[in-house]
């Protein structure tokens, strides 16, 4: 008793950060294939995969004072006396690692970046500090085209991950400060934009609320609800935010541009149940945008809140380099995705290659046969092939092999003679070695 | 003048924390290449990928005493005040997850890790502190016929990478420990493990200067010397190792099934100069190793170290449960191998694919041609297509699409013609857009 006590005091419990999760198989799989789907489909459209540090410097990371106060970072000093921090994002990164490498780079630069980030954040926020993001920017260039190519881009790519009919919904931020400019809105427009942001989690009402509190006149309120309140219902068109923007500031050139962008989207056939199309609610908190902004959200599960969003920026690397690099991007939060998909049925999503099992003989001169078959099989095919790992009856070895799934069986009988047992349909044939490879068809 | 110097003064420098590193377009095409050829051989031997996260409580991976010393860990006290650490490799965290989810596991159990680890060691150890790991093990079971696929999953795994000729060099620690007993060196053999595995580096005398430190007679010196140095030359075979190890402990079991383990790994037709020979040097300084053990060298450069390495263990997770775990896994730092790779001709690799560059037409209706062309293209072919990015000449549009090596150009004259040229003849003919898919014969 007394052993067993001081054995169970030295164990240390085995668990992970809140937070952060450990992925079983079955979702490591998901993840994969999601990858993979992702970064082919970004690649197809002339994207160029690249990478960037976890760990940066934190001055690096801290970004302009204004977003600051939003980050909860992993931030710490090092032992070499630095004060580093994990990534937060991909974007801060991405504007480093431009302004780094400025001159090896060809501009238009199409960048790729797929990977994770870690938020210290307010838990309410989600249940994830550990997340994967997969975004794909043009840095360099402006237009309807780069606009309607990122749309198509993360049409395309959502489109393959099983995710059902998504909306992706676009505003343009050169309409929300020609609204503010008709409607005498003046100064920073970061907190107006925040409270829009607000309208599907606090409603109308809020909004209201949190713009009076902003000292907004009663005028200016119902302006800007107005204009919001076109968006809540779908079908809504550039003729009829037109009154709003039209005369003001950048609005007439902006409504022109994005009738342009939205015609080059619809040239491109789109998937069923994805679409995208404008929507003058969206108005994304973040202060470094300055022409379209999209979020996008599933049609079925709206309250998950938007899984991919961006838009067009300035000047991207402002902080780093003099040199002026405007650009457009997107961003799809796989985690989020992740977490809808494992409450669905994912056989569409084929992320596992059926398993062949080759029984271990008791001889270790039909071991030899054994290990030599399972690597023709997998020379020879898509298979999974696994030699059992031990020295068991046969019957322990087929209950292993059928508890995993197994699609095949093989067992040796002599060097000669092979048994394939399909699992599926309960027949052996026997076949010899050299035939077994052609012999399995799934 | 002031301007400018205000400008510049606010900027922030932009660079990577020391070993840490960007990957650029072309060094992370070799990357996804080479995990994607990893992870797929790790699955066709039926090794099932897994993830854990960055970051785990620091209790978790400061692991037992007796390695911590060796660990430099980038840890720190979270906002919530706890201890936290950046994993260090993924055999700590892979014990901790199977001692987790040991219920929902089915043993044996092949876990796939491919993933960043995060080391602050001296910098003289190499130049990497964000490294990329690729781990596959068996957990709960033991036998040479685990060991053996272990070994055959890594020489196949390595033979697709590009990095020339590679031999894996395997030893046994029941040999090394039958040899010390042969010897009468007693007690804790991790530090006369340690020494030997500096023979490349310190050369014998150095070893020999260790191993007096450690206070061993020149009889047990010689001994240790006389086995070690069998494994210098190639072609070393269990019966020359025998007269040492075979009366001693259990030498004579472990030459014996190591006898059979390198019969089923030679049953495995091998590439082309991959190789796995017993090779007495080995002894990996790691406490937990309690059966084979290897090195992997490259044969042009085995001054560069190991590229992968392994062994078995008896007990995985005892950190995290009293359930005993034996296993056997092998680790490939495919950071290294990308530093050797990145001085290589890469052209076998085939890490791009061809690109089309769709010039934009001054005319918007023309562009609307030229995103559905684009897509066209994605959609049969698996050629990357873009849209040039802005309005500009077609002079310069040409002069893009020859910087960034564009295998084709499409320019749209009208909605029913399309100039095809190829960059490589310099010819051009004319397609309508439905035949223009069909027509990219790369």
């Amino acid at each position: 008793m007394t052993d067993t006590t001081d054995a169970a005091r030295q164990l240390i419990t085995p668990r992970t950060l809140r937070g952060f999760n450990d992925m079983l198989p079955e979702e490591a799989a998901v993840r994969t294939v999601l990858l993979r789907r992702i970064e082919d489909t970004f690649v197809a459209h002339g994207f160029q995969p690249i990478a960037t540090p976890a760990l940066e410097y934190l001055e690096i990371l801290e970004g302009k004072g204004g977003e600051q106060t939003d980050k909860e970072m992993f931030e710490f000093e090092d032992k070499g006396g630095r004060w580093v921090a994990m990534r937060y994002d991909l974007t801060v990164p991405l504007a480093r690692f431009v302004a780094e490498h400025e001159g090896k780079l060809r501009f238009p630069f199409r960048a790729a970046q797929l990977g994770y980030v870690w938020r210290g954040d307010r838990p309410q926020r989600g249940r994830y500090r550990e997340l994967i993001q997969c975004d794909a920017d043009v840095i360099g260039a402006t237009g309807p085209v780069v606009d309607a190519e990122i749309l198509v881009l993360i049409r395309a790519t959502l489109a393959q991950l099983g995710i059902g009919d998504f909306r992706i919904r676009v505003n343009d931020r050169r309409l929300l400060d020609a609204l503010f400019e008709g409607a005498g809105i003046q100064g920073e427009s970061t907190p107006v934009l925040r409270a829009i942001d607000k309208l599907e989690k606090i409603g109308t009402h809020g909004v209201e609320q949190e713009l009076a509190g902003l000292g907004l006149t009663p005028e200016m309120i119902s302006a800007v609800l107005d204009f919001v309140a076109l968006g809540s219902g779908a079908g809504v068109t550039l003729d009829d935010v037109a009154p709003f923007v039209a005369p003001y500031g950048s609005g007439g050139d902006a409504l022109e541009a994005l009738a342009e962008m939205f015609d080059l989207v619809e040239a491109v056939p789109a998937a069923p149940g994805s679409s995208v199309a404008l929507d003058p609610s969206i108005a994304r908190g973040l202060d470094y945008y300055t022409g379209i902004v999209y979020e996008t959200m599933l049609v079925d599960e709206p309250e998950l809140g938007s899984i991919s969003s961006g838009g067009r920026y300035d000047d991207l690397a402002g902080l780093f380099t003099k040199t002026h690099l405007p650009g457009v991007g997107g961003s799809i939060g796989l985690s989020r995705i992740m977490g809808v998909l494992a409450e669905r049925d994912l056989s569409g999503l084929d992320t596992r290659r059926p398993l062949v099992m080759v029984v271990t003989p008791p001889d270790s001169q039909l071991r030899m046969v054994a290990m030599r078959l399972a690597a023709d099989v997998r020379a020879g095919s898509d298979l999974r092939v696994e030699v059992y790992p031990g020295q068991h009856s046969h019957k322990r070895q087929m209950k292993y092999a059928n508890a995993k799934g197994a699609r095949f069986v093989l067992t040796i009988d002599d060097p000669d003679s092979i048994v394939v047992k399909d699992m599926e349909s309960g027949e052996s044939t026997v076949s010899t070695p050299a035939e077994v490879p052609g012999a399995l068809h799934p």
